[in-house]
């Protein structure tokens, strides 16, 4: 016999799992068209070229690549996606003339890196992504961040907090210093302040090695206090960085940009307890040249950040000479539902409809397709238990599956054209319900679980 | 530079073929989840052990599989899934104990075949499968049916035919001539009917060489006669099927279920001229031993089948021992929209908001993201356009993506709090409405509109 397990890395989804992530896609999928984004599908297969073009993708993805050959075929040319960027710019470059700008397009689908299996990190998951190409628009840049929020409010996230930096900021002080020219190291050693600590960064910060950043000790001392200072709410931190900076011009052009964001956030009714600065923030060194995001769920910030992205100068400048500058943000699907289940704020279910509909030995089968389809064709889902064995055992399958209610017609209840519902949950049965009832009986008998749902304690978590 | 080109039978799919395609998947997610199907994700790639396993795919299928390795990978380990069903089988031998039965899943997503490309023949295509597994039960035979006719109807196709058939029909037949180790000969001869005609057939099946049917003339004749006597509406068919056939046990038993399926489906509410009994339908020789499934497109049979499926006997037997029957079918989600297209119904807009906000050059842009914010509060989707051009180039922008309308907010009307709002297909413009009346009007002018089109004559085709 053959071992049915998945190979190392990969993993199934069973329907528990698939239930909340379907219902999150959704709502992903309406936010998102709801701004104007609209869907685009790729291949999941992309030519090598595509994929390992200079700039494409960074060494550690390109060492992960999946290669795809079929008989027949040449080994080496086809390769699965990485990530749904790589796959956007050339999109773009293909069918801009068509496609005209500004092209906001979002994609949601599964991405391939052959990462070292590890808890929670699989060699194939699921991107989120939207973006705006084609403009340069602040109006752009806000709708971003809003599209982040809308879809995490959508979902049912409560406190999360969408932290905003301008690239151009760090730059700006950076080459007042003069010293704009080693950024890459003054850049790595910042990321390490959570890790090292205020001294540990100072001292490589000062380190002198070739590779080093070699700031003087004022200059080092005066960016950790620049970036200690730069975080919080807008105004505060805004006034601070205009302070030391609005002379610099590419700085203020970075300032500006936020503050036009925080008021655009502001008019399209972002409550402003979730946005914050961090002028620190540097994420996506190599591509992001403007404003950068990053999302996280207070409480859960070791979980990383839940939806990240920025401005980039040059969508397909690969495979295109016009100049495609855009901005975007992916959401981290696979992230956040790992969260919420830690949280335990992901509802369980193994069903995603509320009737079950009883076959009771002996009554015509057909008693209960009818009036299972007449629920369906009222909105209601409802499942027609397929065979007529006990009606203890099929009220145990509705139960382990979570139906909430069952309806059941024996001999006599069919004679008389009448059912018994009864809720699973508390075994209580109404006994003879009129068939012409049916749909009411039951969307009332939903209203009130649902009533003692809302009246049930929920665990502390992130989500409300 | 690189050529942003996809990879020979490949494709990418833009806004415009995207946004239907996206609307049938969620009625079709929809339509399963009323059922009570409940939604998988397997991996894209399995072991190749499980694809190639005995029985698995046909030579033909495997001959056409996409091998895939990363780096430090053993070639010839893994390859993409070649369909669903493979990997649903795998799924339920691996998690079966805690999943029970009967279980109903529901996959959607792509499979990867390194065909010959040809038009409307791509290597990546997408299937949606549902399955009820573990019971031999009638009602889940019926029920599929329901579920193709459900599933079509809700995605506003109209005139289409369900046809069924019950394999063990034909068997009981070969068998009471004593030829039913000669099946497979016979329903290949069978299946040229279409093509060959009767006489070519006849010549097929009586043919006398070593792989050929050798069907006596009598038998022959009987069968095609059987054969295409046995095409129509269900009674006058499964009549003619009892007379012949009453007294052989397994052709009975095919007959009954096809009676009782044609009554449940009556009792579900599927209109009768929907469906159709063709006794010589024979489709998935190696796999179905039950009821089997075809759908075409009233007039567009040329096409093919666009929903097929049917009841296995034992589904997961490479992988474990114990006996999984069951019963599905696919949607062949690519087909149906290449037909579709065909027959110019698909609305084709490049955009899923109604209502374009413009950005008036000079007005502040807090404006506009706050009226879209409204109207996306309200439920409907509003794009900002994120850049102040001239009205007239964002009108262009309007009308070529598929907006309905557009708000427009000079600097006047900001400051009088009112806005314009302009009907983009008829230039029509209502000017100086209050922001305070902002989502009626918009709901208001989207209802005008809709009666509008509703009028307007449609073209002759498959949808309605």
């Amino acid at each position: 016999m053959i071992d049915p397990r998945v190979a190392s890395g990969l993993r199934d989804i069973p329907p528990s799992a698939m239930i909340p992530r379907e219902r999150m896609l959704e709502t992903l999928r309406k936010t998102f068209a709801s701004f104007g984004f609209v869907p685009i599908e790729t291949p999941h297969i992309e030519r090598m070229e595509v994929l390992t073009g200079k700039g494409a993708g960074s060494d550690e993805v390109l060492r992960q690549i999946f290669e795809v050959t079929n008989k027949g075929g040449t080994p080496g040319e086809l390769a699965l996606r990485f990530d749904l960027t790589v796959p956007l710019a050339r999109f773009v470059a293909r069918h801009v003339d068509q496609l005209g700008t500004p092209f906001k397009r979002y994609a949601i689908g599964s991405v391939f890196r052959g990462e070292r299996p590890a808890k929670g990190r699989f060699r194939e998951f699921t991107q989120c992504d939207f973006d705006t190409v084609g403009t340069e628009s602040v109006v752009a840049d806000a709708e971003t961040a809003q599209v982040i929020h809308d879809s995490l409010a959508a979902i049912g996230l409560d406190g999360f907090t969408l932290c905003l930096n301008n690239r151009k900021i760090l730059d700006g002080l950076l080459d007042s210093f003069g010293v704009i020219d080693r950024k890459s190291a003054v850049l790595r050693a910042l990321d390490k302040l959570g890790k090292i600590g205020r001294e540990g960064v100072l001292s490589e910060l000062t380190a002198t090695e070739s590779t080093g950043a070699t700031l003087s000790d004022d200059h080092a001392r005066a960016l950790l206090d620049f970036v200690e200072q730069g975080k919080g709410s807008g105004e505060t931190v805004l006034t601070m960085a205009e302070d030391r900076l609005s002379s610099h011009a590419t700085a203020a052009e970075g300032i500006a940009n936020l503050r036009q964001v925080l008021e655009l956030l502001d008019a399209a009714g972002v409550p402003q307890n979730r946005v914050t600065i961090d002028l620190g923030l540097a994420r996506g060194l190599d591509y992001y040249t403007g404003i950068v995001f990053e999302t996280t769920v207070d409480g859960w910030e070791r979980f990383g950040s839940i939806s990240s992205g920025g401005r980039y100068d040059d969508l397909a400048s690969l495979y295109i000479k016009r100049r495609l500058p855009g901005v975007g943000a992916s959401i981290g699907l696979d992230r956040l539902i790992a969260l919420m289940e830690e949280a335990k704020r992901l509802p369980t279910s193994a069903t995603t409809v509320p009737v079950l509909v009883a076959q009771f030995p002996g009554v015509n089968p057909g008693t209960s397709v009818r009036l299972a389809a007449r629920l369906r064709a009222a909105g209601i889902g409802a499942e027609v238990y397929p065979e007529p064995i006990s009606i203890g055992k099929q009220m145990g399958y509705g139960s382990n599956r979570g139906h909430k209610l069952a309806v059941i017609v024996g001999p006599d209840e069919d004679a008389n054209q009448v059912f018994n519902l009864r809720m699973l949950a508390t075994r209580h049965e109404d006994k003879g319900l009129a068939w012409s009832t049916l749909e009411d009986s039951i969307r009332s008998a939903l209203g009130i679980l649902e009533q003692h749902e809302a009246h049930e304690p929920t665990p502390p978590g992130p989500t409300g």
